[in-house]
C-alpha cells in the first residue's frame, strides 16, 4: 500500500483562521500554520494534498501556503455538517486511495526525526491498514477526544491493535471498555488528529452520512473507525511528540514557545523572555 | 478641535496578514490584532475608522473586526505606492477633519490607563495641533524609524515642540539635527506609529505626491511632517508604554507574552512557560 495523498480539514467554525496564523518554526523561519502542516506532510512522502475549507477561504489559504502551494487541492465544505462530513468532502480527491489525514488546528512539535506523519505513513504502508496516532491522556481530558481500546502488539512498546473506538467517552465508558494493559492508571489512548485512513473509512463515512441524514453531526471519524475496528486490521501508534491544540486559549503561544525552545533560536527566545519578565517587574516596582 | 475619526494603514506587503493574527489580550480574551487596535481607538473616543487595505482583503478583515465592525470603512490602496500614499488614500474619508492614525503592524501594550491613543487624542484636542507619539530610542535603531528634533515644553517632562523630522536618519544627521535636551546620550525621539494629524498633513501629502509622480515612495509621513513643523504648532508626546513591531521576527510572540505578563492571566502563562521549559530539559536529558 502506497500513501501519496493527504487530507487536511480546516472548515470548522473555530478552526478557519488558525491555518493563517504565523509562527516561527524550529528552523527560525516564519511560516503560516498551514505551511508548517504542509511541510510535515511533504516530508512524509505525500505528493498531493486536499485542504477542506469553508468556501471563500481558498484565496487566503493559497497565499500563505508557501513553496508547496502547487500540491494543494481546495475542497469546499459548503455547509457546516460536522467533522465526518468534512473528511468525506474529500472523497472525490482520494478516489479510493488510502490517505494521510491531519486536522488543521493542531501542531506537532517533534523532538527527533522521523516525524509523526512519517512514522504513521511508513507503518500504514508496511501493514496495509488504517493507523491512528494516539497519546496517553489523563481521564479528565476525555471530553475533548476520541479514545481507543485495544491490546499491545507483542514486542512493540508503542503499537496497539484497536478493537474499540469511542468519541468523547464518559469516565465510566472508558473504564469499562477502553482500559489498555500497560498504561498508567487513569490514562487512556486518545487521538490527537493524525491518521492514515484506508478507502474503507470513506465507505463507512458515506454509509453513516446517508443513514444519518438530517443529523450528520453525529457522524464523526470516531464513529467510522468504531465500525472499522472489528472488520479490518486497525493499529494505533503511540507518539512521544508533543501536539498543541491551537484552538484552545494560549494554544498558539504554547506552540510558538515549544517550537522556539526546541529549535535553533532557543537562546534568543529565552533571552527575550527574561527581558520581558524584567520589564514587567520593573513596571510593577513603580519605575 | 474634536477628533472622531481614525485611519489604520494595513496595505503594506509585509503587513497584510498581521491584523488577522490572533492574540489573547490583557483581559484574557482572544482577539485579532485588528480588534485590539480598534478597541484602543474606540476607547479614545473615536467613532469612525478607515482601514487602508490591499483590495481583496476587506472580507477577511471584516470577519475578524469584532464588535465594532460597524464603525469600519475599508479604503483600498490599489497600488503599492508607499506609506505616505496609503495615508492619503483615506483623504476622502477624513474630508478635512483631523484624525488619529495608527499603523496596523504595531501593538501598544499599556501599563496603566489612559492608553497612548487616549493621551494623544486628548492633547491634540486641547492644543488643536498635530501630535506624534515618540519614544527615546537607541541610535543603533535609527534605520527603522522616523525621528524628531525639538525642545521640551517647559513644565512637562514628556512633551516636546517639534522643529525637525527626518525619516530614518543617519547617525551623523541625527547628531547634527536631532539632539533633544534632557535625553540620555545616544538616544533620539523616534516615532512608533501613532499620531493625531491635522488636515494640513493631508494637504502636504497631496502636494508632495503630485510633485513626486513616478516616485511616490519617497513620500512618507515623515516628509509631510517635516514640512509641517515650521508652519504649524506640532507636538511630540513621549510614551512609556511598550510598543511591539509585529512584523519583526518573534514580534508576535513578544507582543503576546507582554500582553499575558501584564494581564490577568499572568500566573497561568508563567506556569505554562515553566512547564514547557521543563519538558524541553527532560527531553534534552534523554528522557
Amino acid at each position: 500500500m502506497k500513501i501519496s495523498k493527504a487530507v487536511i480539514t480546516a472548515a470548522g467554525r473555530q478552526q478557519r483562521t488558525l491555518p493563517l496564523q504565523l509562527l516561527i518554526d524550529r528552523d527560525g523561519v516564519e511560516r503560516s500554520v498551514l505551511q508548517i502542516l504542509i511541510h510535515e506532510v511533504v516530508q512524509a512522502g505525500i505528493e498531493e494534498i486536499a485542504v477542506v475549507v469553508r468556501p471563500g477561504d481558498e484565496i487566503a489559504y493559497a497565499e500563505v501556503a508557501g513553496d508547496h502551494a502547487g500540491r494543494l487541492h481546495f475542497v469546499p465544505q459548503a455547509e457546516s455538517l460536522g467533522y465526518g462530513h468534512a473528511i468525506y468532502c474529500a472523497a472525490s480527491f482520494t478516489q479510493g486511495d488510502p490517505f494521510l489525514h491531519l486536522v488543521g488546528d493542531h501542531l506537532y512539535v517533534q523532538r527527533d526525526a522521523p516525524s509523526c506523519a512519517q512514522r504513521l505513513v511508513e507503518l500504514a504502508q508496511a501493514e496495509a491498514c488504517t493507523v491512528s496516532a494516539v497519546q496517553p491522556t489523563r481521564e479528565s481530558l476525555l471530553p475533548y477526544f476520541g479514545a481507543i481500546g485495544g491490546r499491545p502488539v507483542s514486542g512493540r512498546a508503542d503499537l496497539y491493535r484497536v478493537d474499540t473506538v469511542i468519541e468523547k467517552p464518559t469516565p465510566t465508558e472508558a473504564e469499562q471498555r477502553l482500559i489498555v494493559p500497560g498504561l498508567r492508571a487513569g490514562h487512556y489512548l486518545c487521538f490527537f488528529g493524525m491518521h492514515v485512513l484506508t478507502p474503507t473509512v470513506m465507505e463507512l463515512l458515506a454509509r453513516q452520512l446517508a443513514a444519518a441524514k438530517g443529523d450528520s453531526r453525529r457522524v464523526t471519524l470516531s464513529s467510522a473507525l468504531a465500525e472499522l475496528a472489528p472488520r479490518e486490521q486497525y493499529l494505533a501508534l503511540e507518539q512521544q511528540d508533543s501536539r498543541y491544540d491551537l484552538g484552545v486559549k494560549y494554544g498558539l503561544l504554547s506552540a510558538q514557545l515549544a517550537l522556539a525552545l526546541h529549535g535553533r533560536d532557543r537562546d534568543e527566545v529565552l533571552t527575550r523572555l527574561l527581558e520581558l519578565m524584567a520589564q514587567r517587574d520593573l513596571a510593577a516596582a513603580g519605575r
